[in-house]
């Protein structure tokens, strides 16, 4: 990664270095993983650590080890889209989850990936791979899939021309069927996904819309194969999605707009 | 607030006012607004913010404005507490707003206040000062008062001896009528607060331990004035608490820790 000698520049990017090098699958970090993780000089990480913990930004816990900040968290909270997208689809997602008591979620686009940004779930329910703030592929998953096929020609050529792992023997990674899995989705609105992500478990999922035609996420329900049809479960998904898109503005005749 | 000319300390420092400034009451802001709001040259700002974007930390706005990232987003879903014990509590709190049918919130201590880490709210019931990484006083909020009561002496003085805002008329501001209403509260680990932070609405709060005996959170519901009696709300508030409390390991006996 490159780094300049011009002093802001530098000291600013290792700053965001530091705070983005703490991931889902390493939330605390002691001062050597951090220096190792990013190439940063061990006194530098240590100074920078000081620094951001005086802000709120990390916080250190008693075995000498940092994590996230609650105060960073707040500042989360101010993303446009999650917090009031979250509130406002949170009704709805409940009442999805007490008609079929399985794994409900919604999830929007960030670079080439899905985050998922809520999540309900049910104690009995199939093992769910994703958690708030966590990522699932484009390619594989429901709420992927119907992110990708609104995602633009752009994103969808750059994702099909790029690695589609292969994560049970079901993932579709043919771009020829992709492609037309997409079209199917934009038709729809909705996609299906069978043992593609997890081998026992399918995603039935649909597009949220605004008031302009964006579409801003997607939501899915997420069930043990074979325990609740494809046809229970997509009528009541595609309700609740059309009824946060109402909240959000939109309205039957609004033109989807892909940008 | 104080700076020093050496580089490093003021360009990190410099990035993280630019981060903090973003607030619930200003949750966008234009690079003027930021240079203004930060006391940083405006080119600075400029260079900073830009880094900021590409970063992820901050996103850029159709209409040239500034608002917290996505990526910022899961970064703070990474704070310990948070997450966890939003997840934990979710179907706790469901349950409880099933039961009552009124807002139901969580909140932590944070400095010398209290934040919401996680709410759920009727759509009749009584408007909230509050929402998902809001703050609300500890001297006279619900969750505030179960928050300070089992902060430690240090953090009661604190309070205590400093500004503590009539928020209505019936704030109570006393300090030895707080003290007492404190030891009341680490006696019973509720308190039930009546119009002190808004006029028509009334709290009804209790802990939450761990299995190590720290209050590492508080749970409230929020009623409008005489809509729910006291004693209906409090034992359904008080075994919801409990039962997210044995989630976290607490079990009966287990004896309070104040640090």
């Amino acid at each position: 990664m490159p780094r300049t000698n011009e002093p802001g520049r530098s000291v600013s990017s290792r700053l965001l270095e530091i705070l983005f090098a703490f991931r889902a699958e390493q939330s605390d970090l002691s001062l050597t993983e951090l220096a190792r993780e990013t190439g940063i000089p061990l006194a530098t990480v240590r100074r920078l650590v000081l620094e951001l913990v005086g802000a709120g930004a990390l916080e250190r816990r008693s075995d000498g080890r940092y994590t996230v900040g609650l105060r960073l968290w707040q500042l989360g909270t101010l993303a446009p889209l999650t917090e009031s997208l979250r509130t406002l689809a949170q009704p709805f997602m409940d009442d999805l989850y007490t008609a079929l008591r399985q794994h409900v979620q919604l999830a929007v686009l960030e670079g080439q990936q899905a985050v998922v940004i809520e999540r309900l779930s049910a104690p009995k329910a199939v093992g769910l791979v994703s958690q708030v703030g966590g990522r699932l592929p484009l390619h594989c998953s429901g709420v992927g899939k119907v992110l990708l096929s609104h995602g633009g020609a752009d994103l969808i050529e750059n994702v099909l021309g790029g690695r589609l792992p292969r994560q049970t023997s079901r993932t579709v990674v043919d771009p020829d069927l992709l492609r037309s899995q997409m079209a199917a989705c934009r038709r729809t609105g909705t996609a299906t996904v069978r043992g593609e992500l997890t081998e026992d478990a399918d995603s039935v999922a649909t597009r949220i819309v605004d008031g302009e035609g964006r579409v801003v996420a997607a939501l899915s329900v997420v069930v043990r194969t074979g325990s609740v049809t494809h046809q229970a479960a997509l009528p009541s998904v595609v309700t609740s999605g059309l009824g946060i898109s109402r909240q959000l503005g939109w309205r039957p005749g609004i033109r989807l707009r892909e940008d």
